[in-house]
């Protein structure tokens, strides 16, 4: 098939790329490096199967080749220092940029796929969040530019679907880690790891109460082929069940890695979500997909490769 | 000042133009007739003070006069059988629209009023709303194409407040009546007007039991020009407190118009909000504002305006 997948040099965008290319499939990658990084585009340009375009999908996706299969939407800075630096950028990759990729997809008679977050959960009142779960969040607050295009971004999906029959997925993508992340990512996880590997203390933001559901890259990106071949077109949670309170994680790193490290405790950022864990009961059943990396595998294998580079 | 109004031929923005004027200030109206009526625009044409350009703000406001000192944007389908007839379009004049105007502030250096609405609330599950309620909003529903554009619009206009200055307001418009509201509006006072001059029987979606607040719209144009004049960025709650369930109102209608009107039962369409209700303790404290026409009074008074044209 032949596919394009916008963010094609983001963390998720990267091992979709990767992932699509070793089934012998023909991608298009688009990225602006807002967010994303050269480096996860020079790991692709040999390959005969792989193009690129720089563009900013917000204002339009300039490709004229041949029929597309799949347009898919994996464009937008994800942590919130990325998106909090870039707010505007944010809420326009969510709405028009979102709108292109349908807009493309409608002309090419191809599919559409969102990758969408379980930040539309905001800080939920309900544990775990199954796809039915409306959410709980701020539309004013700092993180609003991120939680609410994505919220937009899935509403502008259906309608395309409902009014426009483009066919459409539309997946909830539950904290990830893996390879590739940037360095500044400043997600739980890569500060983790970069502390670890730089021999820093390990800093927990609030008491470390909170929770997180870490899903190794590996697994999403197997749960996203799944998915393609599946003909559902509402939210489906991908995530990993297994909770760690944010304290937990870093023990975990900690101990794995260098249990010489230090753990140091910082005031939390504004609607910083308390608890968030993916129902996962819908995927399970309908792409019979459950994820298979054990977190101390994930990290282990983190650690090596970033400490490898 | 100079002021320009998007959505100008709508029921709320023809209100506001009209207001505008009378207080002396130069009204440059725009609108597409998506959802707006001409009539609306012709009571202003021979103003002196007021022009008008029909446009589709989400494409872009093609004005290119003298500095602006306000751009109040009140474009929008909203009223449910409208926006899902058009949900993409209504989507669009929220993300598209809501920026256009921003930006259009941004170079007149400008103030940016956003008509924003109850319906971010969603079917609430706290009562009355706060302003600081996060809502409970279907972020896929046959709704959303509505709730969730009002939600974007009000996050990517604090962002622009935040980000790059611009001075801001938003108001949450809770339901709200009045002379020129399209006879098709769909909402359950002009449905009941209507079918009231009509001699047909008032029709109740559901048991009827589902509550609004029915705010005048003239008290709703005077909070809008007194929050133009107070320097506060967050969301504003505007309606009318006083809380009747649909029958009620059925009946208050049936009682002052015409006693020998049914009352006849519907099915309840998706994602009807069961309860909505604004806390206006803000607005009192801020504008000094309180709604102040009767229920009674404001149904007469629609009545013989709409029996008179």
């Amino acid at each position: 098939m032949r596919i394009l997948v916008t963010g094609s040099a983001g963390f998720v965008g990267s091992h979709l790329v990767e992932r699509l290319l070793d089934e012998g499939h023909y991608v298009i990658g688009v990225d602006n490096y807002i967010s994303g990084q050269r480096s996860n585009t020079e790991l692709f340009l040999s390959h005969i199967s792989f193009s690129f375009i720089e563009a900013d999908v917000s204002q339009g996706i300039p490709y004229t080749g041949e029929p597309l299969d799949w347009v898919m939407h994996f464009a937008s800075p994800a942590s919130p220092p990325h998106y909090q630096e870039f707010p505007i950028e944010t809420l326009m990759v969510g709405a028009q940029g979102t709108q292109n990729g349908l807009e493309l997809a409608l002309v090419h008679n191809a599919s559409f796929f969102l990758a969408s977050t379980s930040e539309v959960y905001g800080d939920p009142q309900m544990h775990p969040q199954p796809e039915t779960y409306w959410g709980n969040v701020n539309p004013i607050g700092v993180r609003s530019c991120y939680d609410e295009a994505k919220r937009y971004a899935e509403a502008i999906t259906m309608a395309y679907h409902r009014k426009r029959g483009v066919n459409t997925r539309i997946i909830r993508i539950f904290n990830t880690y893996g390879p590739r992340m940037r360095p500044d990512d400043g997600r739980v996880v890569t500060n983790f790891i970069h502390q670890a590997l730089e021999g820093k203390s390990l800093t927990v933001y609030g008491d470390g109460s909170q929770t997180r559901s870490f899903q190794y890259v590996d697994d999403l990106i197997e749960g996203i082929v799944r998915l393609m071949k599946v003909n559902y077109h509402e939210p489906i949670n991908l995530g990993n069940p297994n909770e760690f309170t944010v304290l937990e994680f870093a023990e975990l790193v900690k101990n794995q890695i260098n249990p010489e490290l230090e753990i140091v405790f910082e005031s939390i950022t504004q609607d910083d979500p308390k608890r968030r864990k993916p129902d996962i009961g819908l995927a399970q059943r309908l792409l019979k997909w459950t994820p298979k990396t054990l977190a101390i595998y994930g990290i282990k294998n983190l650690y090596n490769n970033i400490k490898d580079i």
